[in-house]
């Protein structure tokens, strides 16, 4: 196994309906690298999107009454297909594309008062977007992570999760794969774009506003076509816990 | 922030009860350190450890019949304190720690036929221990996770977390902490060693048996006492899915 970097890309100013994102981040990119030359986008780079930014950039906002602190609730009963769990103002849904989470996913901070950001519509398809803007405009071939901050049953904190992605696989499977002692894996689906999205907010930094992250240095084998809808999202039938 | 990078720490050996798992680990940094001087450890590096070898030096191993493949499940309901769901063979029950976990964590691969490795008691006593145990071997003042691979509710795959932690807040709290305009974040507690666990394992490589990673960079403030048990373990009244 390879040395794995990670890096955040400063310098990206606050997006808003319409923008041209894959443009912005290689505009931060290389004007970063024009400091720091390890900064460069380069081929095999994984660049994880914070889908904050993707969902301002395809103008995902809905207005809101700033007064009103419950005013997000419609908005977040249209967003849900099943209320998983109630608890105060806490709802845990399962949004339309299948993620379980609270709020469906719907965000007021870092958004301008009287206004709810919404999840992107196809989070994968807005990783496809933007890889494919990447190249053509930064001429790199990079996978990205549209990723998000969720919590998790059974464990307190949030960790960012990957909603979307394109050119790497979400899930590495091992099955047939040996261990050390030549006995076949348990552990056969790693959900790497998970992974992934959790390293790379340790080097974003909620506060510090910066919305992308690049790591560098995965294994090639797994830069691949890849989708969270289809590889992590699970089927109801097949989870326990739904 | 800073630039983070992951490494595994290679030449690490089959582990056996009784072993000095902080001894092995510093000779094996120090012997990549000859020929890559980067390797060498540094104080405020973060060690992940994965549990597996904790265990065996810990001599968490229980006999199981190697041709029976349910011997272990009599183990599990003895290291579990609740049952959570069942389905054919999986059991996904709580273990005595407040593990959410799928057989109580217990692990028949990379072990020899017929044993049975179980969590280790203490993973955060496990951790101190081993950060200890690295200043007095190597001389510095690492932080330390002890991770293993879980699955989640919701979402498929596994990804690697904190079973235990030292020198390292198992949470980073930003309440209080504002967004980019001005106001208070909603996302205030981050399960950073949950992150840096699932980060460290993306550079360990299962099938590659490379038990210990490395992550370097994490922000100074990071490093304080903390506990996954008293952090990241919900109280049974404040989980919602159990």
């Amino acid at each position: 196994m390879g040395r794995l970097e990670i890096f955040g890309i400063e310098g990206i100013p606050q997006i808003t309906r319409g923008d041209d994102l894959a443009g912005i981040i290689a505009d931060a990119a290389s004007r970063s690298a024009a400091s720091s030359p390890d900064n460069a986008l380069r081929d095999g780079d994984v660049l994880v999107v914070a889908s904050k930014i993707v969902s301002k950039a395809e103008g995902r906002l809905e207005p809101i009454d700033p007064d009103d602190p419950v005013s997000h609730k419609p908005l977040v009963e249209r967003e849900s297909v099943r209320i998983i769990r109630r608890r105060g103002e806490l709802i845990i849904s399962e949004t339309k594309h299948g993620f379980v989470c609270a709020n469906a996913g719907i965000d007021m901070s870092n958004v301008e008062a009287g206004w709810a950001l919404l999840l992107p519509d196809d989070p994968d398809r807005s990783a496809r977007r933007l890889r494919d803007g990447l190249r053509a405009r930064a001429g790199v071939e990079v996978a990205v992570i549209v990723s998000d901050t969720f919590g998790r049953a059974w464990r307190r904190g949030l960790t960012d999760v990957a909603l979307g992605c394109a050119g790497i696989g979400a899930i590495l499977d091992l099955r047939g794969t040996v261990d050390a002692l030549g006995r076949e894996l348990h552990v056969t689906e790693v959900a790497v774009v998970d992974e992934l999205a959790g390293a790379a907010d340790l080097a974003m930094g909620k506060a510090a506003g910066i919305p992308v992250a690049v790591v560098r240095g995965v294994d090639r084998s797994w830069l691949r076509d890849g989708s969270v809808r289809s590889e992590i999202v699970r089927r109801p039938d097949e989870d326990l816990f739904r």
